[in-house]
């Protein structure tokens, strides 16, 4: 038997006055999640903790059964991995943005018009740069993102971000975040880093090419996401399962790869249907199989209401291909954190979550939203309760004691 | 007020489709139990965590209060207090089989004919062999069972077991489980001990006379099942309690023994009737008793689906009892972990827990169910809380604060 999650990345929302009151998944029409509901066993589920506002990274680290409190540091790891860098444990990772900035170090654009030609030759560049008494490796990923690892003795990631994470203001100094010598070397040796590399992008052909055809030139680097690779049990050896991962963020797929599952490739906009259909296929070869389906979340960040009912639909129409699946396997669905379309942002209330396949104890619950979901069978949960119960519903857990 | 909680070991059990897909709980008939849960307080319980498969041993541990996860090892320490065996915190215990292997040591009879007589006498002849540097205590149980504690320096519970677990498979070498020389020091002199203990096993005169009636003699012993004896803090220390167990199994008869309960002597074969008859007449002299009820268990292991549900309503027939009892104290009525009977095995899912007595807040749960309690009042509690919680209805905690 295998177990297939689908993750909703912030399908969960808050009640919305435009919507009559309701959030955007109950105003949905979701006639397939309702049959699953139906058949299947719902709660409420905390990603982390009651209230705690998730993030998609620790959302899904809880999901997969790893405590996010403990692993956890920031994002750049997870960025790193995503990107395809090759990290160890110990090293400190950032994510990157190329960026505009002006004369006087103001960012103009964080994301210098989303470039996207160039880039690899921008890195390449950075890539020269020598740093005393450390190795590091930088990577450009989609668009303008990329990242940055640090190896070596006596570095911390307890160092601030570079990035003023609003255009018009100054692009910041990196300064310690504690009294350790650790963390002020760290943070010296990334000021001189990005020093050198804004002389070296400045003077670069891309962005000359850039200015003579009128578009932002990717003169800085933004730094953001300090975080200590941890030491993360792999999968495989966590569970006896083989387990493979399907995202097209970085981010997630970053967190697949550290968590030591298989991360499948993905066209970046690849479309919701797709996703499943790759999902299903993939899931033969495979005991334990994620899917990350992100259209909800991004439409919630942009607080496009209308948006988010519709990929809902969307996502709800698509899922119907796993009406097979789950005669004989589970199938689990959930939001990985709620995003509150109006605040646009993660919030940290509670989300749905439901599991279908032949030996739940089904419950009443014929609806899959926010509000039915608390009367369904497992009550409230937490998102490290997932692979213990899906184990146990698989037959694949030991038991403890006689 | 005094407290006694009425464990129905593996009474809790999974859908099943020859049930009309309800569960032999939701199948029986439980006029008594659905009286209980109308006037009661209901839950749907965790008896270590969600998804985790207790056994009957660590699911006892919670529901007293102790954190299995801390004192646990292994169920040794258990089977070798309910046989009787004075042990001590660090000891070292195994359960026993006294066992029949052919001349190539390959077990043909787990259970030597599940061999009744004559056991004291192997018993004591093994008890003469010598050990260097520890010293032992071997005790015959009921039947083929018996238990084995070693005490000394230098020794550990990380050895496997001898016994395969299976007939028709050849006696295990005990290997030491990691490498500490105390765990290769307890392998080799357990060894040994086997290798002594089947010598005179061979010529016993018990086995002499059990060849010449054709009967499987008692030729080998298994070991399974390593623990190091936990401290653990006496139930009256630990609540101001008195309290009893009445049990008929030896294994939660141990558990009682070591936290301190007084173990209430019944038979084996004890009529469920007759327990509960026992439970009410100790009471009297007791804050709080525990009786566990075995038989749903028993069923549930040997997959008997139409037995499950006639033990079910013998122990709803039995529980009438308890009628007038709950006017002035607490009963407490649950299954320790689930037991599927199709599967044959305890499963990690949760399990329905009532309390019933004059000051819960009772909830419209009125039938007895897996499914049903997830509605009750209680919502979702674990093993761990039920102690605290009954400590709070008899007011008999302190207040923590001010």
């Amino acid at each position: 038997m295998k177990t297939l999650i689908v993750i909703c990345d912030g399908m969960a929302d808050r009640p919305i006055k435009e919507l009559g009151g309701k959030t955007p998944l109950e105003f949905a029409k979701t006639p397939n999640m309702d049959k699953f509901a139906k058949g299947g066993i719902c709660a409420i589920l905390d990603p982390i903790a009651p209230g705690i506002r998730a993030g998609s990274d620790t959302a899904h680290l809880a999901i997969l059964g790893y405590d996010p409190i403990k692993v956890y540091t920031g994002r750049g790891p997870f960025e790193a991995a995503g990107v395809g860098l090759e990290i160890l444990p110990g090293d400190i990772a950032f994510r990157c943005n190329f960026a505009t900035a002006n004369k006087d170090n103001i960012v103009t654009d964080r994301r210098a018009g989303r470039i996207t030609d160039g880039t690899k030759d921008l890195a390449k560049t950075i890539n020269s740069i020598p740093l005393e008494g450390v190795s590091y490796l930088f990577k450009e990923s989609a668009q303008h993102r990329a990242a940055l690892v640090l190896r070596g003795e006596g570095l911390s990631f307890k160092v601030s971000d570079s990035d003023p994470h609003f255009a018009g203001k100054k692009v910041e100094t990196i300064s310690p975040l504690d009294d350790s010598p650790e963390a002020a070397k760290t943070a010296r040796i990334l000021n001189k880093f990005i020093g050198d590399a804004n002389k070296l992008l400045k003077n670069h052909k891309i962005n000359a090419k850039r200015i003579d055809e009128g578009k932002p030139p990717a003169n800085t680097l933004l730094l953001r996401g300090a975080g200590i690779v941890p030491t993360l049990e792999k999968f495989k050896d966590k569970y006896g399962l083989s387990g493979a991962c399907i995202a097209s963020v970085g981010l997630v797929k970053g967190i697949g790869s550290l968590c030591g599952l298989e991360v499948l490739d993905v066209p970046v906009d690849i479309k919701i249907k797709d996703s499943c259909q790759k999902a299903l296929n993939e899931i033969n070869n495979y005991d334990f199989l994620l899917l990350n389906l992100k259209d909800a979340d991004n439409a919630a960040h942009d607080h496009a209401i209308q948006r988010k009912v519709s990929v809902i639909e969307e996502i709800d129409e698509a899922l119907s291909i796993f009406s097979g699946f789950i005669e004989e396997n589970y199938l689990v669905v959930l939001s990985d954190h709620t995003t509150s379309t109006e605040y646009g942002d993660h919030t940290g209330d509670s989300v749905p979550i439901m599991i279908c396949g032949p030996e739940v104890r089904t419950d009443d619950v014929e609806d899959f939203g926010e509000r039915t979901v608390a009367k369904g069978g497992l009550n409230r949960i937490r998102g490290q309760d997932i692979m213990n119960i899906m184990l146990n519903l698989t037959y694949q857990i030991e038991k403890f004691g006689a």
